[in-house]
């Protein structure tokens, strides 16, 4: 297997993990850059995550056009990924979705902050981002590279930013790590939201966030851990590197 | 396959996603105008939607009278269905339901606005209505026509109007947008209600809602995306038109 | 099949369906008065509701003691049903469980009220007992009948009484009806928490609770409907009773 | 099957109920102590509870220091086990989760408190660990001993301690009764948390958090139902011991 094939196959469990653990429904998605070609990224034909197999992948310039004159109907809102690409190049995956736990957090001035160590990676701050401030009454999609770089412009160099009305996205510097985000996020904004029915809520301090940032390593034992057990969960034993 | 053989297979599937995704139990029903006869429209016999095969869809006229003799045991509700296909042409599909998440806004006076993109199909208003008003101490029940059309009167141009004390109607052009509605109706009642906790709530605007409403295509592939999505986790795959 | 035999096919279905629908866990119980002996009652011995088959079940005096001599470990807390057996004639069902959704209205003073029409049947009030006020600090089981009398005082002639800090009790005219109840409250219980966040609570009228408790027939289509779309959930499609 | 052989399968049994009941993700752990030499403790190696098998478990001294050389990668977070191993000589079983219930009473001053009868082994006061106050911005995890006895110091002579943005730790004089707790801690939150948006909160009197320690017996059937319950869930029937 090469390692294209390999990041494929890990793409497609990546697809799967987020619908068995309920970040995305028939909606969302998650790409990877090419490893080839940092000028294109991975990312499923217009599919239900769930659903996705490798054959669906297809191949993308930074732009949204399909690479090789690929005429499967892609995903409306590709040029979130592309966008991200292209002004974060250390960026190497990105998930945009519509968790309903964090949705809250989008519709009002209430800051999404790290409460849980397993939430730290989404940094100090989650800015927020509204498609009305610039485009004016859209039907919220991100359906160009305006608007993708306009989002980008407000996700910045952090690591997720919610969309209002519409759900987030979140960029890493591997699959892995986007899927861990995208899933702990949504717990994250769980446990704020109970806190802070509860009183005053201690968020983790700085130190602490950067404490755990620079501990992590996308191939420790533990992140592997997670990844496993999320793969067998969404029934993807057969898919996972062979240890 | 003829059309209507199609349609009905598509009403089973509705009446199997409907129950797979919480919006009704034992209870609750959807119905879809007679696609030969405006005048007629289908339903299930008292069966819990999980439950529903083909041969248990029956016909009625709008006064909910069955045709041609059918004996079986109708829903006793199904006057909603007939009122709301006599008072609005356009209306091709009906859902009542008592989904659990959008009962708390039938029984207080905050009322249930879009805040979600997803949600957009409610419109900018959802009217409540509380059959006390006109018909005093009842079961809560909507048993006969005269009860239905005061529904319809508070439902009016509306897509869902809410029940006080039982639970919702919608009515929709399609069998996908229905169901669609169903769904996401109580996801965004759900997400509401987390986000008044957090503080003042943004809701769609009124040329979000109209955007989103302009662009809507019942057989888009991304309103396709989620039917299916659905109908397999309802364990429809078998019934699904063929790609 | 006899009237008796088809009785414990139902009480078996019952007990299962409590234990699917979240009723119970590994505690929580069921029973059903003798039909033959108005001074019996018929109840698993100590054993997960789930795991409950026809050769589990015991025959009790009002009293709690086992009858022929069988010497199977029975509940602690049996003393519950005998105790409402004993004192309410018309009474032919039980429950005692401790559903997580209604227990916070057992250690506050907020009354829980019936809110949506599937609560009606827990009637206008709900009363709470607290074991402390008569027998002091005890483990919170009812372990005797003094307990179970002082338990039933407080439920008089009303539906479903809580428990503080434990569950609840439940009484009805059949194993339907009372399992009925017993998914309903909990759901009741949801809804009426949520609302009460969203400002002041519309609950059902007297007049409302009343139609509806006129109206209600143990074995019309509509109840033996959702008995059995739970039973099938709960995996007894073979218990139920041959249409 | 020996005593050990027989706690060996007890503990694979114990890690998969943590899994299936949401206790544990990928993350958590749970040990028993040596029952022929107290000075070791069993614990899996790095793997989610859910994919533990008895192959996986690994022998430790209190320090955390793998026995018999072996190699395997261990859990960062064993020292949470030595340290309370060696600090309360009762303790038998000891458990660390994130479960998800608890976090928001690490991270406000409101105090978890024992509010229903299946909470009542946390007892009258549940400590809060916040590792910041000693060793200031860290990674949050319980990396070595001195960060594990710090923990243990403020767990003191309870039987669960929460920590600040992390998770709980629970010490048992079983198997089971650790179990029940880890089960039973996160029900207590989620009733609490309700409950106190209803206003006032009535906890369990410690005369009646003592009636139920002193009349609690881990081999008791009551205690033992709910073991096998869960065993049973967790697809472990085969495990069990033989009746």
């Amino acid at each position: 297997m090469t390692d294209l094939e390999r990041l494929l196959a890990d793409l497609v469990i990546a697809n799967r993990i987020l619908s068995r653990e309920n970040v995305v429904d028939a909606y969302g998605h998650i790409s990877v850059r090419h490893p080839h070609n940092p000028a294109r990224y991975l990312l499923a034909r217009s599919l239900s995550p769930e659903r996705v197999v490798q054959a669906d992948i297809m191949e993308f310039d930074l732009d949204g056009t399909p690479v090789g004159g690929d005429t499967r109907q892609p995903y409306l809102e590709r040029f979130i990924h592309g966008a991200v690409y292209e002004a974060r190049p250390e960026a190497v995956a990105v998930v945009h979705a519509h968790a309903e736990d964090v949705l809250p957090f989008g519709i009002t001035s209430a800051p999404l902050r790290p409460v849980i160590h397993s939430g730290s990676f989404m940094g100090e701050q989650v800015p927020v981002w509204d498609i009305r401030e610039r485009f004016g009454d859209t039907n919220l999609l991100v359906t160009n590279m305006a608007q993708g770089r306009d989002l980008t412009k407000t996700l910045s160099t952090h690591s997720v930013a919610l969309m209002r009305g519409h759900g987030f996205v979140a960029a890493a510097r591997s699959l892995i790590e986007v899927v861990r985000m995208s899933v702990y996020v949504p717990r994250n904004a769980r446990v704020q939201m109970a806190a802070m029915q509860l009183g005053a809520v201690k968020p983790l301090s700085r130190g602490e966030i950067e404490a755990r940032n620079a501990g992590y390593k996308p191939h420790s034992p533990e992140t592997r851990r997670a990844w496993e057990y999320w793969a067998i969960r969404a029934g993807c034993r057969e898919l996972l590197e062979k240890e």
